[in-house]
């Protein structure tokens, strides 16, 4: 697959891409790796082999950012709102957010958008995240954006453990991750229930395409050697993948990609109060993307009692016991696998 | 061993105990354990074998305490100081500390103590901990406390894969803990440089016995069901040795105890500015306990250099990768092994 190949994106050229990092004050992973590219004598010797060296674009401007730096100075996920769920249009549109996060998402999208604009300063967004679940190496696309499904597949062809997770708009209209629950949670939990169809309110979006990428376990606040190891070479693997592209040299992908496409979100076990009653059961901890089945124990009450799932079959989790989520009435996601075109029939 | 047997502890008897959960407010497993025993309707069916049920004590009174409220409310660490720094003998002295947790060290104190009273109100403070560095089950007592010797020794015949931390001070009177580089530190870094040797500013010191459980590797901010279980565990021993203590039935335990004695802490690699230059080295990462040679790898730096090791054999480290430590100037802290006998000879 080469650029000049591809029925609607064989005009699309990266110019100019951002890398975000902390846009959860407390996920460190990210802002150490955009510090690592923020610094001011770049390393000129090459790394040792361990810790990948930042590859530099070629054919591109790349510019890193700490997304939320407030957020970071205070190693909290955010001051005031989750930062993450601040770019649906609507709340965009509006001038006088008095909460720190939406102005900071409104500076965002003037640098480097608009989100939607036809003309956008950046045509790609890489934000970087980690999650206390025990996703592995992972991205997250929108499953619209085609271009973020070759990146995905590029760096699946590299490093071949790396999963995608993806959102997207039901033909009817309907979000299919269905997080209203979750919509007047403190912080935000997901998009707001007047968002439109297809309209995220995720950071990525505002760029012509974006991805995030998502790796765990690892707690928060915290680096570990061996998640920023894999978040550079995922970034790594993108960076190249840009200039491959840009350059219409031919990406070595397969024709599809394998996707776990977000079906919906379950809460926890609460009393009339809202308390949670129970937690992740420790035969379930850990079995992010394995298949769910009915009667597979979720839940361990703070009494003892197992409670077993009873929704359909089929179905595979992730995100459990992510530590950010408890507030957002998330225990964990359901996904289902779907296997996407990489290019449009 | 039975209580009419030693020497100097014959007469002692626990009347009343607290266990305190929540003193870091972000550490969770201690809040749902302290919780579960502050059910205004107990659990009266046995509860299934997964979790055990709460060990009721018999023989004495236990009250269950969340420490820091409002650092629960808010799922941080602390509010503006760590909780379990401020009860050094000095700083209970004064009565005007405009901050939160200095003034609940104080209602805590008046509470279950007061420190270093002839006959304080509790005989006994155990307080839940976690966290993120991988210590497995581990138990941390002050060495001159005689009866914790015991206790500790007691769970670990019933679980022997409990590991036991210790502190002292040396008979010079030198704390041989050398956190004083982090008193400076927000939040407070060791205990302050004007503390009394062998006066230590954590909440098990209030009573005259004091024990704190620390269990990991677990994320800050949730609850994972095999670190509950384990807590419960220990929880459950130790009302069940001091039922037996205060009965004067035999305690099967050895005649020593093998303890990993804080000898000092190992700051990250900085720069000029205080920033720091490094993580972890993934083959360090969760090496608790194991034995550290001069030469092995300690930090991976961010130019992906591997710094070794240059400190003197046979030292044991701990607490390597604590989220919280970061600001304490404390990567991992080292140890020696030391055996202590159970009945001073």
């Amino acid at each position: 697959m080469r650029r000049s190949e591809h029925p609607l994106l064989s005009s699309f050229i990266v110019h100019s891409a951002v890398l975000c990092g902390g846009t959860h004050g407390n996920e460190r992973t990210g802002v150490t790796c955009v510090r690592r590219r923020q610094g001011e004598e770049p390393d000129r010797e090459p790394s040792p082999d361990l810790l990948p060296r930042p590859q530099q674009p070629e054919t591109f401007q790349l510019t890193p950012v700490i997304a939320n730096p407030k957020a970071v100075h205070l190693n909290r996920r955010y001051v005031d709102f989750d930062l993450n769920r601040c770019f649906a249009t609507e709340d965009l549109s509006c001038q006088d957010w008095p909460d720190y996060e939406r102005q900071r998402a409104g500076v965002l999208n003037q640098r480097f958008g608009p989100k939607g604009g036809s003309d956008p300063a950046c045509q790609l967004l890489i934000d970087l995240h980690t999650t206390t679940a025990d996703l592995g190496p992972t991205v997250i696309i929108n499953e619209e954006d085609l271009f973020a499904r070759l990146l995905a597949a590029a760096v699946q062809a590299e490093l071949p453990q790396l999963r995608v997770l993806s959102y997207f708009a039901a033909p009817g209209g309907k979000a299919l991750r269905d997080t209203s629950a979750g919509a007047g949670a403190p912080g935000g939990g997901g998009p707001a229930a007047s968002h439109h169809p297809g309209d995220y309110p995720y950071l990525a979006e505002i760029t012509t395409s974006g991805i995030e990428v998502e790796i765990g376990p690892i707690p928060q606040g915290l680096v570990r050697g061996d998640t920023q190891i894999m978040n550079e070479r995922i970034v790594n693997s993108l960076v190249k993948t840009v200039d491959s592209w840009n350059r219409d040299t031919p990406l070595e992908i397969p024709e599809t990609l394998l996707v776990y496409r977000f079906t919906g979100d379950q809460d926890y076990p609460r009393d009339h109060r809202g308390a949670i009653t129970a937690m992740i059961h420790p035969d379930f901890q850990g079995r992010d993307f394995s298949i769910l089945a009915p009667g597979d124990p979720l839940f361990l009450d703070f009494q003892g009692n197992t409670i077993p799932y009873q929704g359909p079959g089929g179905l595979r989790p992730v995100f459990i016991n992510e530590a950010s989520y408890y507030e957002k009435r998330t225990a964990f996601t359901l996904t289902e696998e779907q296997t996407l075109p990489l290019v449009p029939r």
